[in-house]
């Protein structure tokens, strides 16, 4: 028998609020009207203080990795030299990219689970003076942890050399500044903070990333994003076909967002992260990104002979709550609880208790309720 | 006050049945799920019959336009020679892809609502001997014609040139044989006779347009089709994370579309071309395409001096019915009414009332009730 009641507390996607879903059921409108034109507006508009930009923020159907790979085909070409910093799987991404479109890509080395050291990037524009821009993740979903862009920013912005941030599990999660920071581009997705269902990717170009990108006569047709910021900014409409679904739903999550408003949104995805934390080091556990714990989602590393994997599964199957492993040698020994979107502080109870369950039904022991207590104590102590 | 109830006649996107809403509706599940899985298997499964096709159908997080760009860059490298046909707007993209990308595009000019002759496509090859691939639309929704792909099929199969056919609004609308008519790439996209919101692209390869993308390594990533097909097939997964809320609802539909059987589903769609058409015709009107008329999208070509998209604005806005104009050299000639998916022979009657109303307002004359009077003779005659 499966649970009657299902809990999704992965690192996206995430739970779609319920007033979303049913904006995104009603009936569809063509995309080349004025109503579209008005919602493809309004959304854009809503976006730009999540991404902290004056910029146009541009929409784009399609995944999250879809607009990284429209950062790379439009700010570089092929030949280009390129930093990226590989600190987990979506670092990782940064270089397959790069090498799909025949850019050099220079690794800068992160263990797993730790924060990039600003001194390996000036290291490394030492050693590859070519190099043309900083490809980074602010929050490494893989591992859990998060990156020092603003600091990059402080290093980049008086070369001529872009800072890149992938900021699919940062933005919307916690206070993103690109335009204070120098972020020359910033990359999301719809499915973690926004709280939809994936197919949207979003970003946004810095004034001299816009200038690289109009230089630039690379291949590139769907992702050609100087086609498809006339579109959107001056022709009120996308340059192909938009989900359209896809972005009404996201123009009410949006709502609901500024409504709950960014400083309160920011602060509930801290205190969760804050919990859980409490909650993993009441069971004895320790966190995998020790200093530098993403707001967005925490990994725990399982006790010592106990399959983080199965603990997963069962937590999934038998208990109807959805967290995810590890990735590639992370999958046995971590476990990742999301806590972005529409998630409340409350859930975090249920998360900690569907991990003592499994924990203990894999033969872990400690005092039951003993992470429930401490997620109790931190909600109290934070109300 | 804007009309109480809204109808949607346009080419795509076309109206979601509530079934499939709902469906859309549900709450969102993981997509590294066995329960993912499962939808993704039994969704690429109920494609092949609408595809013609014994190959896999790959699912993309995209519109048609991403999909169309998959085609291009996954069979053909920079430098390449290809031949597209040039019969409209879609044609036209093609030609916009394969430049993009760096090939040499050789254009085949059909003038815009006429069918392309195969014998254009010969001498074509007699001309560029060293063309890698042909491009073309099943059904050009700019101009409402439809090019015969059957015959191009006879003609490519002997020879070392691919066959890729833009199946946006052809898929699901007639029958398309892609074995049998030894079609090596056959692209669609969700908006249309599936039934779904923009935000799918689909697209399948033939066994010798799988060798070619293999022994290619040209720049591509997120429309990596080789990636995507190991994926698909053999992992049950995506490469990158997909639209999950699109794809359960493409089950639905496609659930609803056999349960209706494809068969009954291209005669009902043949059914309302052909009503609309005598609708037009009783009006003194002419179609645009008049040797090779879209099953999906019919043009009917605005009386001398009336601004066709004047009427369309007026249908839409102040009736409720949307409808939509030409395109480029076109916007102020064609009217085109759509008619495939969600859409019903009764929903006709409707759609040329609207019609009769906006051109009388116009100052065109005519004996009220003359289309609404052809089309329901037509349904009689077909009942």
């Amino acid at each position: 028998m499966p649970p009657i009641k299902k809990y999704l507390f992965t690192p996206g996607p995430t739970e779609v609020p319920p007033d979303v879903l049913l904006e995104m059921a009603r009936p569809i409108i063509h995309h080349r009207t004025p109503e579209f034109s008005a919602e493809l507006d309004r959304v854009r508009e809503r976006l730009k203080p999540l991404f902290g930009t004056k910029q146009e923020v541009l929409v784009l159907s399609a995944s999250g990795t879809g607009a990284m790979e429209a950062a790379v085909c439009n700010l570089l070409a092929p030949g280009d030299e390129a930093i990226f910093v590989n600190g987990g799987k979506f670092g990782e991404r940064w270089g397959k990219l790069l090498s799909a479109h025949a850019m050099a890509a220079r690794e800068v080395k992160v263990e797993w689970g730790r924060a990039l050291d600003p001194a390996q990037i000036e290291a490394a524009i030492s050693r590859y003076p070519r190099a043309r821009a900083v490809f980074v993740q602010a929050s490494e979903t893989s591992t859990t942890a998060i990156h020092p862009v603003e600091e990059l920013g402080e290093i980049t912005r008086g070369r001529d050399l872009l800072l890149v941030v992938d900021g699919i599990t940062s933005v919307g999660v916690y206070e993103q500044r690109m335009d204070d920071w120098a972020v020359d581009a910033l990359v999301s997705g719809s499915q973690k903070a926004l709280m939809l269902p994936p197919g949207l990717g979003l970003i946004a170009l810095s004034e001299r990333a816009w200038e690289r990108a109009r230089a630039l006569k690379t291949p590139r047709y769907y992702f050609d994003l100087t086609r498809e910021l006339k579109a959107q900014r001056d022709e009120h409409t996308t340059a192909y076909t938009p989900a359209v679904g896809l972005v009404r739903g996201l123009n009410k999550s949006l709502e609901l967002i500024h409504n709950e408003t960014l400083p309160t949104v920011f602060a509930r995805h801290r205190m969760m992260a804050e919990a859980v934390h409490d909650g993993a080091r009441a069971l004895g556990l320790k966190l995998f990104a020790v200093e530098s714990p993403a707001p967005g989602v925490t990994g725990i590393l399982a006790p010592e002979g106990t399959d983080a994997a199965k603990v997963v599964r069962l937590m999934r199957d038998d208990l109807g709550v959805g967290v995810q492993a590890g990735q590639d040698h992370m999958r046995t020994k971590l476990i990742r609880i999301g806590h972005m979107g529409y998630v409340a502080p409350f859930d975090m109870l249920v998360a900690l208790s569907a991990l003592e369950l499994a924990l203990r039904r894999h033969g872990y022991e400690f005092s039951a309720g003993a992470a429930v207590g401490a997620v109790q104590r931190r909600l109290a102590s934070s109300a």
